[in-house]
């Protein structure tokens, strides 16, 4: 047992005050872990374009002030009652939704959107008595999808915790708490390219690179990417892109363009921007008997999907994916191990680094569009 | 080789001349087969609501004058040159799409699309030379789907022909040639129903039927029929429905209604009308994580799918189906087994039976919404 605990932990966190306001690291009180939760002493955490959403706050309900981040690898510090997977010193990767293993969805094959740990976004307190575990001077500060990462020491739910191998390296690990299983997955869990097949894949941000890893992982033979940015199709070939569209090139659908260059649709695609336009085109470019659409970006409130349904009826597959399938507890520790394998490659996804003193230098470079990741190292 | 081979035959066929207006018994001129044609003595066929759907010919092209028919039974009569896969006395289910065994769609496991062969309503006349194989003192009468069953003898391609076991009795399986494959693989083949899982089947004709039918083999425990028309559920207890709603008696969208009785949505469903708003509904009933939609239903032509893509995102997959499915040459065969091994019954479909003579009647059970097939009898 460590000496800190049962005791409040007093240590840095980056609060946001107010939405779109730059970060400040403060002083924060951390309470000890209930039932069912676990402190966790974070190492390393990313940004994510998910904390950037929520920190902008347009058009949701603001929940300020808040501790943002969820990406990040960490080691317990210290266990709730109740808590039996997981002690003192074991390595952690904290998961912005749960896994209970109690609920039909928990022990579903097919799902892994948990009733009682699924995301929420708009909670900023713990589920047990409905309160804050960080506090300055004794006022609340909210948490962020159950991780708050942002903070030297944070409190989660022993759900949203993921037990890795030890010796992975936690500056690097820490990126599969999020975005990249979260593409990867809906590449090799939900797409499932054959061997020597053609797969789209729209956006190609963090999410979307790791979709084309995960494509290139299971052996497609063209990976055609789709962005807006041309400045993305360099980074793009790192991770198996071997085609490039911008739409804007185009007077004429991309799905069309997309139908022309492969005798009729790709055989997967994998929609990763979350623009409705994007999501369309995804699933009209896959090609009729076996096609096979995956969106996987975050919609907006007032989206419509619309298509024809013959599009449909022509025997193409529309699936949704919600972090890529993972079970976060069940299946984050393998994909860990992919890394460790050298099967999966982390290193090309880390263009930036910073300590966690300029914190908002990482909201600079995802906000001018040319980060992939950045690496904020904690206690620095 | 038999003694009509290589000549004209004349016989009966049931000659549509107009849109919408009974069909007339004519003699006509069946022309020999073609290469990679069969020319086939119809024994039994049976009326769908597509050939119903195509001689009303609302909003089409009309083609007429035009001999249609596609659900079937027969014997092969002669075959014309490079058919090495039929001979004459083989026992046959005329299939109105085919399988050339040489295109993408075919060679691929997870299609039935068939480049070559694939339905075309429009086209009435045959592929090889764009001729009709049908004439009335010499002037062509079209086909139709390219079986055009509604005839003692007809012309088909190969590739649109199902051999099958020869001591299956006709007048049964024809069935198996269009509507009770298409819900049955649309059951079997694509929503894969669990055991003990719940299903929804929107539209109570056969083809729903069908699907049901399917759902009861797969060992599904609940099965909730969805029908505007209440006459039809106690015929739907028979194919294994345990449910039976009527959206006309809820104030609120069906799906929610469907959510509500089964904790969140059913596992499965199966659209058999083609109306898009029980498209929509299909799809949002099912439960997020795992849940599966299939369409089986044609739309119209102006018809939009819309629905929020979160529907999409939370782990629901939407998919369509083209006759279940299952590949013409290679897979009707067994599913004729099925109902030798009394997997399957057929005679529960079965709500009337004509001679050919009396077609007409079959037409009347049809518009009047209470029959499921009515058999004609050829040649009586």
């Amino acid at each position: 047992m460590s000496s800190t605990s049962g005791q409040v932990i007093r240590c840095k966190a980056a609060v946001a005050w107010e939405a779109g306001k730059p970060v400040v690291i403060e002083e924060v009180e951390v309470a000890p872990p209930q039932a069912k939760e676990v402190r966790v002493k974070i190492l390393f955490t990313s940004l994510c374009h998910t904390d950037v959403y929520f920190w902008e706050a347009k058009g949701q309900t603001p929940v300020f002030p808040r501790i943002f981040g969820h990406e990040a690898g960490g080691i317990v510090e210290s266990v709730g009652e109740g808590v039996t997977d997981l002690k003192p010193g074991d390595h952690v990767l904290p998961i912005f939704t749960g896994e209970c293993k109690e609920c039909a969805h928990c022990k579903s094959e097919e799902s892994n959107m948990c009733d009682l740990l699924r995301i929420n976004t708009e909670r900023g307190v713990m589920l047990s008595d409905g309160k804050s575990r960080f506090s300055i001077k004794g006022k609340p500060i909210y948490h962020f999808v159950g991780t708050s990462t942002f903070s030297e020491y944070t409190v989660i739910h022993v759900g949203c915790l993921a037990k890795i191998n030890p010796s992975a390296p936690l500056d690097k690990v820490c990126l599969l708490s999020c975005g990249i299983s979260t593409g990867l997955g809906a590449a090799l869990n939900v797409a499932k390219p054959k061997r020597g097949s053609t797969v789209a894949v729209f956006g190609l941000g963090a999410v979307g690179l790791a979709a084309a890893e995960g494509a290139r992982i299971a052996g497609a033979s063209r990976i055609i990417g789709v962005d807006l940015n041309p400045r993305r199709f360099n980074e793009a070939k790192k991770f198996g892109v071997t085609e490039f569209l911008n739409p804007k090139d185009y007077d004429k659908p991309i799905q069309e363009v997309i139908a022309g260059m492969t005798n009729g649709g790709v055989d997967r695609s994998i929609e990763c921007t979350g623009n409705i336009n994007a999501m369309i085109s995804a699933f009209e470019c896959v090609h009729d008997g076996w096609g096979v659409a995956v969106l996987v970006g975050v919609p907006s409130r007032d989206d419509q999907f619309k298509t024809h349904p013959m599009n449909i009826l022509n025997e193409r597959t529309l699936k949704g994916t919600f972090f890529g399938n993972y079970k976060p507890r069940s299946d984050i520790p393998s994909v860990v191990e992919k890394y460790m394998n050298k099967e999966l490659e982390l290193e090309k996804f880390i263009t930036h680094e910073v300590p966690f003193a300029e914190i908002n230098k990482a909201f600079e470079y995802m906000l001018q569009g040319d980060s992939l990741r950045c690496i904020i190292r904690m206690g620095a």
